[in-house]
């Protein structure tokens, strides 16, 4: 069995030389920075259930690559049952982190890969499936994190990438050598890039032969030469530096992202997946979308649940909980959550197999998953501050809370329904702060929101899979129209 | 294999002998009555396509109880499989006939007396299962369309059956022979009765001991004595008494509900699958509503299909198809269509065996499903309405369009876009109506609404089966509140 | 005083000659006629307040043009008193009729016409205004019903009035003549058309110099010679035909809409508002639109006010008036209605005197009030419903009601509180059908979307009339963003 | 005149003596806490603004008590147009400052203790009303800022305030002296406290006979003994200690929220306004709240305002503003945020006079006002992210910004129209991010959510005050139900 413990992954990740700049400062020990950790302890998450029995079901699969038992985050789905394993999973890590816990989007970029290098190895004659088979071998045996990196900075949004101002808005091939590739430009919104071990990057959009030189896909080590991080920062993401036990929220866990440069970087043949094939770069990101969409079908409720959690607990402690319209709101809240998992299941459920064998979830359902996704999280965080009162943004500090002449007071008035405790509320507030104002809310509501592409994306790829013709010709049928010859 | 043609079944039913009334008169030949035929050819379209080889996946299935090949109408699920074919054929007919084709309940019905049945004898000690089963091997061989029967008018909804001013305002026992039961009471809203050869009764609610009489369930012939059918009105329902080509919009299909009067009817015990036992009328309703709520993610799906074609047909006779704004209306009505099929098949994807074998829903997913159901229809039809513009409500009828003076005069200031006709838009338009303002909307959108239980009934089901306990454990985890014993 | 009553207004239609077309036969009397008179009864209305004294504030103004009390459905708006009276009118008449009553787009066409055409006056050098004040002074002398009729056929949606197929798509003059104009063409979705004295036409849409044979704006009697009038269908109209006095809802009143043909129709130079001035157009049709969109503000309230009257008696009858989720519908019901109003209010609160002296609305808020009219009353309608129960679309005929054998049955079987009879639970249910599914839904619902045009419409004016510039400032102003000089 | 300038008010607060603790810490000088001064800038803004002549319309009034010309935050409103300027009023300082500006809270307090000191001297005998006008002249004449405190702690949300576990969770009078009250308890969510000179304290709900003690209104200065402020973390607060230019988002302005600790306050009897007369508390509390509503329909307006410039200006950097989905999102937000703007003004116009001659605003719409500033502005900020791009949750430091290895990479990578600048957009983006997930969006959201009052306690005064009596009288006549004597 492939499988590190959550420890030795921690410790794999100290090994690597990445080069990572967090509020103006390079970094030494990304690992220890009070910043990051908390989203390293997301993403270490992954590898702790995958030792826990009781999650076997969820977390660990055959590869088909080798037989041995891997971690599902490495593994090619077989099967609509691992699609659909794969929601549950991420629902599960939801619940468990509160938060983005990483790992999907490498996963989600294996499984878009697998197809596409495979589609594009039989209509061009190319030799890229082999050659990325054998580096998801790789990942698996060591069982490692991929960032999975599609999002160019795009510059003008009006312009192709060679047509920017700057060649360089859009990664690109600057030079091919008989060893490898060197690539220039960045990726933005990379989410656990410091956690991760390698990067795979991909192209962001469908490209047309002028712009055959950033049709390209690869992976490099997370630490390689030429690369740079810069953290992004985050809401109250500070309060993860005042040695915070309250105030923070989520006490344990976060998420990041960062800008990746990629300042001329080398990358070896054998780690090169498409180098000038841009007719197959629309495919790629169209697949890689589509998984990616499926994804938040299962995070995104997870930590609906948590937060639903918190509001039914404000309810609790403030003696609200049998008051009909906020049961009523906490149905709701509920109603939305499992509407956007019943989209993830969906589209897992109704899943086919590419001719690489491994499995697509149906498209068309994705992309409606993750469109309910740039909504309803808003909705239910909207509902959820409902519930929780004013309070939420008006609590003093956990500092005032301990401090001798107010602690006191605010221990006496903050008190709501007596069997609990005003620490219990206090903490369940922040927690709710976090998720909806704070750093969870970059997660839970703007990715939700532009992660696997912003709405507009999926609402293009409803009008391209929605079969009008067919559905005109069920109408025509019903009101008695003959059918003409087309125009 | 045991499948009956459209003919034949249309030729079953002139056989029967039921007492119906419409619009004050009593009807000798319900199957002529030009109100009542377009709902017959939607629910023979039923066995129309399951002689179909391209439909057969959907449409057939091999029965557990003889081996046989059954119309999947008359078939207990054996698998999830089974669940999804099922949302798939009832989208297949939605799409096929714009109404509802009245076969479902029958067989939603079925599905959950099984399992209740077994469940039931298991407990008790009766033998209501086997009972069941010889009925309902007694529908698959003679291919039965069978109303399932189970709103009663329930009088003042503050008080239980036996508090009623009149005890007779849900249906009851009010006789035990030797032979059998003699009941009495009304079933409202009955869908397709006119067309069906049996009824299966069904309690409306969970009852207490006071109500054991009101715990009744069993299957009579559509044309036993006692017996009374009055035709339900629908919106424009007497436009298929114009002889109409054009207005009556869905050219030859349509629905019916009906008043089923239950007058002292006799049925014999082996037509009797409950009979006092009020414990488990509660377990009944949910499974029957339960798989109810996942029918609708299917049919209402396909009548949606046929509405987002009649509106993407108009844009197009318009010249307005290709309008930014119009496209994005037509994608959000996709979009609200899909999530309701989302939902549809993730809770028969979802579903377990119950201990009978018979396989059911998943029942959070599916009351979510139809709390779905219930709202964006209405969202649908509203966004076709404003595509469709103004003529839906203001389109001079078609004894206009044919009368020699201002006929022409029509052709000539309705046609929009050269290419197509006056007529074609004018029959998109009639269609459009009736699936927005006429007897179509009874059933897409009042029945959206009501049909397996009114909004308020799925959300007290995800009120018990959502658990939030495990969500505020979640919360408290991640906001380090120690657990406390249970209060 | 310039006022006739109810009876003397209904005898004045008589003398007309109209040509009036009724689903394939011409008409003699339509005024008799059992498919208008219920239109006829709510036009009427506007006569029957105004002679009450209690409603004076609102249905009565003090002419500018003679000092005379007149009708405000004749009146120029002489303040925001004027204006914010008109919503208030519009309300209360929405209330007495629960439908359209058909007198405000004349009302908006005086209002707008008297501003554009002293405008244009100065602009041009042109004599419009005093011909149109004259024309105006006669209106409020004989107490008139003026029909405004702006929307043309408009075919192809892409193309300009002369690029169409057929050149009388849109209304235009044929020929000048020295006593007047000869004008050909059609308007649709004319309300009213067939309860009016007199048509005012004005162009749909702004014209460029191409099209100025299409910029003509006039008036002439309902009868003049070359004038046909079609009756548009409405759902379930023809229950007004079947002697009906409870299938058909609204016991007295209700609307039409007629399509009116334009045969070569010769106009007076004294009633010609604008021959060719074809840079006027744009502003006439956004201020007869923006007058529209406000009085939405006004008379579906007033009918939505009649629809939470109808779904509060429901629950009353069902006993569950008292239930919390009923109540929580109830209230949003208000909401929305209020919502609506407040728009209503908001504009004519906001109104400014134009250079004519008649006030003008503010006419962003104005397309902001008919935007939400776009929406509310569909939820509204979903709402009522939802609190209606199934009933609605599944009640007998009132014919089976009267049946001696079912109707005991009937009356028996669907009574709910004991304390209401059957008869007013079932005409409650017909009203409410008729407002959310039968002829009502096409004023309450479909003339909601494109009365007054079509969201589209409104969101081009929003687009146009919010001074984003602006706004932007505001923001740079805050991020500490230098202002930069223009492009 | 009496009006402070800006820099006096800032002098006058330095005079006080509050005792206010900050994150642990008790502060001296409160007025240079860079936590505070953003939000004492935007108090300040409306001593500045008063200042400016092209702002006089709005910001200025004639007090009806001396003649003098005041600030209108000190103004009893007179007539609708002095209430409809306030609503202006409040827009425009919400588009100068971005955030809350913490003064209406004061004046809607004077407004509400005006008539109510007066209807209850007239019921009891009393002499507050005399009392009351003497201190608002004292205000008036020194241009005070007055915090009014209403919420209360209220502990367990299910038990009225004697029936607390601890009698102090509401305001209550401890003891009653010859020359005055003492009082203890605390107030929370206060706005602005820090700011203020004075307080006004005032009871949190309907008070029955057992908790006469808790019917208490009284002034107090801000820094009267027992008074204690602590300061309520919003999120992202401490940026503003980063000496931030760029990541604080919103440059200059800010606000805050406090908890106010009253440790038996003594008031002297000429500074009390209610001490015992539950009857009126209820009165107080809606009159309050409605003003309160009502505020919201402006400043919230302006807040909006702004928030769509963020949107629009973000737009124009990415090349992205002239996309058809991109528009549509901006008029929507436009329409959303005009659609309040309506409900401000219409409450205001429809206002009425008290019998104190204090003019009231129309109830039922400022709380359809405030049920829709619960909702809309979400949805605008949801709205606003979609344009806005992920970047909003994932943009770098300015630290790194400005670093001499990584900045250069930033400013190439995260230029997008070359027009602009990246540091542009990089403001523009905080901006957002402050008012959608910071320190703006605790005052832009959950302050929209819960200030004047949490959402369900608008749906019951719109229960109360929507007559559906009347609504079902206008439904029973249309439906020609006979009216019946009542039960």
């Amino acid at each position: 069995m492939a499988l590190m413990t959550r420890d030795k992954y921690i410790e794999s990740l100290r090994s690597l030389k990445k080069r990572v700049f967090i509020m103006g400062q390079e970094v030494e020990s990304v690992v220890d920075h009070p910043l990051v950790r908390p989203s390293l302890n997301a993403c270490a998450t992954t590898y702790e259930l995958a030792q826990q029995p009781e999650y076997a079901d969820r977390m660990l699969a055959t590869s088909n690559l080798t037989g041995q038992t891997v971690n599902r985050f490495t593994h090619l789905h077989q099967n609509t049952a691992d699609l659909v394993a794969k929601v549950k999973m991420l629902r599960l890590l939801g619940q468990k982190t509160g938060c983005c816990f990483q790992r999907c989007v490498g996963m989600d970029a294996f499984n878009a890969m697998d197809s596409v290098t495979y589609e594009m190895d039989r209509a061009l004659g190319t030799e890229y499936h082999a050659r990325f088979r054998r580096y998801l071998q790789h990942v698996q045996e060591h069982d490692l994190v991929v960032d999975g990196a599609m999002t160019d900075p795009k510059g003008d949004r009006r312009l192709a990438p060679s047509q920017q101002a700057d060649p360089d808005l859009f990664v690109h091939i600057v030079e091919k050598k008989p060893d490898g590739i060197v690539v220039r430009g960045a990726k933005l919104h990379q989410t656990g890039a410091l956690n991760s071990h390698e990067i795979m990057v991909m192209p962001t959009q469908t490209l047309s032969e002028e712009d055959q030189d950033y049709a390209v896909a690869f992976a490099v080590p997370a630490d390689a030469p030429g690369i740079l991080m810069i953290y992004g920062r985050q809401p109250s993401d500070t309060r993860k530096l005042e040695s915070s036990q309250l105030d923070v929220g989520n006490r344990e866990f976060g998420g990041h992202e960062a800008v990746i440069i990629l300042d001329d970087v080398f990358v070896p043949w054998e780690r090169v997946f498409m180098a000038g094939e841009y007719a197959f770069s629309g495919l790629l990101v169209e697949r890689f979308a589509g998984y990616h969409r499926q994804s938040y079908g299962g995070c995104k409720v997870g930590v609906g649940d948590v937060l639903i959690g918190t509001a039914q607990s404000l309810a609790q402690y403030h003696g609200t909980d049998k008051a009909s319209h906020i049961k009523d709101k906490i149905v709701e809240m509920v109603h939305l959550n499992e509407t956007m998992y019943a989209c993830g299941i969906a589209c897992s459920a109704e899943g086919k197999p590419t001719a690489s064998g491994t499995y697509l979830i149906d498209l068309l359902l994705a992309n409606v998953c993750k469109l309910n996704v740039t909504r309803f999280p808003y909705e239910i965080a909207r509902l959820a501050q409902d519930i929780a009162g004013g309070l939420l943004v008006t609590l003093p500090s956990e500092k005032d809370l301990a401090h001798p002449e107010v602690g006191p007071f605010l221990a006496k008035y903050l008190r709501s329904v007596n069997r609990y405790t005003t620490e219990e509320r206090c903490r369940m507030l922040r927690l709710m702060e976090n998720l909806t104002l704070g750093p969870g809310a970059a997660a839970y509501l703007t990715e939700s929101m532009h992660g696997a592409g912003s709405p507009q994306a999926q609402r293009i790829m409803l009008a391209r899979l929605a079969d009008l013709e067919e559905k005109m010709r069920l109408a025509r049928r019903l009101a008695g129209i003959t059918e003409r010859p087309p125009q």
